[in-house]
C-alpha cells in the first residue's frame, strides 16, 4: 500500500457520503481508509452506510480532486498528517446532537493556503455574525479582529458578507493570520462578491472545507460548516446576529465543544444585536474589545487591562475632606463653625480637612473664612 | 408622651446628626425616640455620638420642619408608621460597607406626595444612569419606564438629568407611579432645571429624602441617597453609565441588599455604556425590554415572552427535505437521480421529500424533472 493509495482512499471517502458521516468515520477507524474505501466501492458495508453511499459510490474522482487542489496550492489533511488539528469532538457535550453525525470530527479537510492548521487551532478566535451587519457591526468586527490579529491570534470565520468579511479583511490589513471555513469546495469561492477576498485568504492564510472540490455550498452545509468554525477556535465571538442567525448555531457548537462563547452587545434598538443579547442572557461572555477576548483564549498572564479612567479633582480625598469641600459655598467664604454645621461634623473636625484641601488647591481663605478655590489646581 | 412629642423627637433626631448615623439609630432602638432626643439635646451620650451631634444639637427646628412639610402636602415617615417600608438593610451583605453607618436603614424619611411608601416598595424598579445620557440612553430609559409603569411597577430614580429624568417623565406620561429619592431636603428641588418635573412627581407620585427640609444636596449625600434608591426597588436597572458613575454605586447597593442588578447594553463604541458593560461582565442581568425587568421583580407567572420571530419558508421541513431543496438548481429542472447525487442521498430517499416540497409549494415539476418553484408559496 503506497501513501498515494492511502491519500486517494481518503479523498474518495470524503466525497462518497455527504460529510459529516459517522458511519464512514467509524469504518475508517476500524479498518483504515484503504480497506474502507474498497468496501464502500464494492457495496460491502452495513445497510445504512450502503444507503448513504449508494448515489456516489461509483463516482471516483479522487485523483482528479487531489490534482486540482495541488494545482491551486492546496492539500488534503487527514488524521494521518501531523497537521491534523485536535478538534475536541470527543468531549462534545451538546446532548441533543452528540449522537447525530454532525456531532463528529470531520473525516478529512481540504485546504488551500500556507498556514499549518494544527498551529492555527492552538491560538484562534472565531469572529462571526450576520451577513446583514450594520456599520456598527462591521466596525466592531474589524476592531476586534485587528486587535487580536496583532497579538498573533488567528481569526477564523466563514467568509460570508457582513461580519465575517469585516473580520477577515481587518486581519489581512494588519498582516495577521486568517482562516475561512467554507460550506462548499475550497475551489468554489462563495459568495462571488468575496472571491477576491477569499483568493487573498488562500494566498496568505487558509481556506478550509470538509467538502471535496466542486461541491456547491448549500443550507445544510452552512450549518455543518459552523461546527468547524467553532471547533478550530478557542473562543467564538458573535459580533452581530439577528434572532435567526447562523452565528447562534456556531455559538451552540462552541458551547458544546467546551469552547468559550462571547458576544458583543449593541443597541437594544438594533435588530442586528438581538441574537447577541439573547446569547448574553443565556450566559455568553460579554466582550467589548480585543483584550477581553484574548483573556479568554490567551496564554496565561494575558489579562485584559482596566479601561482608562479620567482623573477627578476629589480623587484620593478622605470622607471628611469631601464633606467639608461639599459644604463650602462656591461664591463666598464661611467660617469653620458654619462649615461644621453644614457638613454635620464637629467644629474640631473641619480644620484638618480644610488644611488638606488648601494644600490640594481646592479651597482658599478669604476674610477669615473659607471658600472653594476660584480656579482649582 | 404625646404622638406629637414623639414625632417631634424623630424630626429633631433626623437633623441632629448627618444621616445616616448608626449611633443615633442604635440609641433610638434602645431607648425610643423621645428619650434619645432628650439625651442628645443634653449631650448625655457616648463620646462618638456626642461628637457627631455637637454641631447641631442646639438647633431644634423640628416643629418648623414638620409644619413646612405639612404645608407642602408632605409628612415624616418613621418606623412608628404602618407606611414604613421593609428595606432589607438587616440582611445587607456588602462586606466592605456593612459596618459603616451608610450600611444601615434610614432613621426616618421625609416625603411629599400621595403614594404610600410601603406599597410602592412592594413592586418597584429603579431606573438609573448617567446625567450625560445619549439620545439612545434617554430613549431606552423612557421605553423601559413606560413599559413597567403600564404594568403597575413604580419607577424609582434620583430626579437627575439624563437617564433619571427620562425615566420619571415616561412614567408620568403613562399615568404611572414614580418616586424621586433626593439627596437634599424634599423642599429643595434639585437640579433647578427639574423643578417642574419634581413638582409633578410630588403631586402624583412621591418625593423621598432622609434629609430634613432645607438641606442642600452634596456629594456624599448623593452616594447615601443611592442606597435608598436601591433599597426601595426590587431591581435596579442601569441604562447608561460611564466608567465613573453614581449608577455603579446604586448597583453595588442593590447587590449588597440582595436586589437584582440589571444593565442595558449599548454600543461598545459609546462611552456612556462602558459602565453598563462593566456591570454585565461582573454578573449583572442583561435586559433589553420591560418584560425582562418584570420577570425579575414581578409576581409569579410574569415571564418575559419570546421576541417575535419572522417566519422563514423552510421552517418546519425535515433535514432531507431541506437537503433536497438545496440541491435543486434555481433555473432548470434536474432528474431525481441527479438530485440524489447533488444532495448525497440515496435515489430512493428523494421522492418523498420532493412530494412534501411540492405540497409546500416550494418545488415544481418540469420536463420530467424538478426545479425550485418560480414563485414560492
Amino acid at each position: 500500500m503506497t501513501d498515494t493509495a492511502r491519500t486517494h482512499a481518503w479523498a474518495y471517502l470524503s466525497r462518497v457520503a455527504e460529510a459529516p458521516c459517522a458511519a464512514v468515520t467509524d469504518l475508517v477507524r476500524r479498518v483504515g481508509p484503504v480497506e474502507a474505501a474498497d468496501r464502500v466501492r464494492r457495496g460491502e458495508v452495513e445497510p445504512a452506510l450502503a444507503q448513504r453511499t449508494e448515489a456516489r459510490r461509483e463516482v471516483d474522482c479522487a485523483a482528479a480532486d487531489l490534482e486540482l487542489l495541488r494545482h491551486r496550492g492546496g492539500r488534503l489533511i487527514t488524521p494521518d498528517d501531523e497537521e491534523w488539528p485536535g478538534l475536541a469532538f470527543t468531549c462534545f457535550s451538546g446532548a441533543d446532537v452528540r449522537d447525530k453525525p454532525e456531532g463528529r470530527a470531520p473525516l478529512a479537510l481540504w485546504v488551500i493556503g500556507p498556514l499549518r492548521l494544527d498551529e492555527v487551532a492552538q491560538r484562534a478566535a472565531a469572529i462571526v455574525g450576520t451577513r446583514a451587519a450594520t456599520a456598527y457591526g462591521e466596525h466592531v468586527a474589524g476592531e476586534l479582529s485587528a486587535g487580536l490579529a496583532e497579538r498573533e491570534v488567528t481569526i477564523v470565520s466563514g467568509g460570508a458578507y457582513g461580519v465575517d468579511g469585516a473580520a477577515h479583511r481587518a486581519a489581512l490589513a494588519t498582516d495577521g493570520m486568517t482562516v475561512a471555513v467554507l460550506a462548499g469546495g475550497v475551489d468554489v469561492l462563495y459568495p462571488a462578491g468575496h472571491s477576491a477576498l477569499l483568493h487573498r485568504i488562500g494566498r496568505s492564510g487558509l481556506l478550509v472545507s470538509e467538502y471535496p472540490p466542486g461541491v456547491r455550498p448549500a443550507r445544510h452545509r452552512f450549518l455543518t460548516r459552523n461546527r468547524l468554525v467553532a471547533a478550530l477556535s478557542g473562543a467564538t465571538v458573535v459580533v452581530e446576529a439577528g434572532i435567526r442567525s447562523g452565528a447562534a448555531s456556531t455559538a451552540a457548537w462552541a458551547r458544546g465543544l467546551g469552547r468559550v462563547v462571547c458576544a458583543v452587545p449593541g443597541p437594544v434598538t438594533s435588530a442586528a444585536s438581538v441574537g447577541c443579547h439573547a446569547l448574553l442572557r443565556a450566559g455568553a461572555e460579554l466582550v467589548t474589545r480585543a483584550d477581553e477576548v484574548l483573556e479568554v483564549i490567551g496564554r496565561a498572564g494575558e489579562l485584559a487591562g482596566e479601561p482608562a479612567r479620567p482623573a477627578a479633582p476629589l480623587d484620593g480625598l478622605g470622607d471628611n475632606e469631601i464633606r467639608v469641600y461639599e459644604a463650602l459655598p462656591a461664591r463666598r467664604a464661611i467660617t469653620p463653625d458654619e462649615i461644621a454645621v453644614a457638613a454635620g461634623l464637629p467644629a474640631a473636625s473641619v480644620l484638618g480637612p480644610l488644611a488638606m484641601l488648601e494644600i490640594a488647591g481646592l479651597v482658599e481663605r478669604q476674610d477669615g473664612g473659607w471658600r472653594m478655590a476660584r480656579r482649582p489646581a
